[in-house]
């Protein structure tokens, strides 16, 4: 039996060099503050081919062996299903370039933290980091939106 | 912009206890053989919740913090994708019991490879195993089906 869900596909990268990551500091009126770089997923792409692709244009990097550690996902009013599948990796090779979407920067993993995340990422970074966590996933329950870390 | 696919979104589960895996024999028409239990994602379920749904009620056992850790996926034909996303844990309690979908037993890993498994199953056990892949994607190439790990 089908059951197809119609889905946006997305993905966001933590790409570690040490006790650093590379941040993006979004400039997008709908999303800013500080995130790690990533986009959409198109039509048919495999999603390893995605991320890889997302960051390079993003951060001029050459990234390999990006690892699946978890994912964002919620329903929207119109029955679709937003995803943003969340990988890590410490291999990468080029030279650090900014592009359109927000400047790139290496920063201490420790004072993420501290500064002006982008919304949701005090969360995101709990998918990232902890072993036991594989899902950020918001649903909404009389109207108001909740949001779980399962 | 909204770039919305339709996506027919699964799962399946590798549990470990020790050097032990839950294996399921499938006795389905389409798809038969060794693999792992593991169904589909119903429309606005969380990911994390359906995998534990799913497992319970083909094995009878509640797993918990189920980790992601790799992803099968190909388009299809019609334009739509197939996802198969793909977890594994070693938390887990209850009775085994099988459903209609194939009997359960637990089976050394090791022994796995030499056993009639299911179509692929040998490809995907590399993403359960190697840190390195979390991908299997399938694509058309001249009207020839390629596959490869990444």
């Amino acid at each position: 039996m089908a059951r197809i869900e119609k889905v946006t596909i997305t993905n966001m990268c933590m790409i570690q060099d040490g006790s650093k990551v590379l941040v993006q500091e979004k400039i997008d009126d709908d999303y800013s503050g500080i995130t790690f770089p990533g986009g959409h997923v198109e039509v048919g792409e495999s999603f390893t081919d995605a991320v890889v692709r997302e960051v390079f244009e993003e951060t001029g990097l050459k990234i390999s062996s990006p690892k699946l550690c978890g994912i964002k996902d919620w329903p929207r009013d119109d029955g679709s299903r937003y995803m943003v599948l969340f990988y890590k990796t410490d291999k990468f090779e080029g030279e650090l370039k900014s592009s359109e979407e927000g400047e790139v920067y290496w920063l201490e993993l420790q004072e993420m933290v501290n500064l002006d995340l982008a919304e949701g990422m005090d969360k995101m970074l709990k998918v990232f980091l902890d072993e036991n966590i594989s899902e950020y996933f918001f649903y909404k329950e009389n109207g108001v939106w909740q949001e779980v870390l399962k």
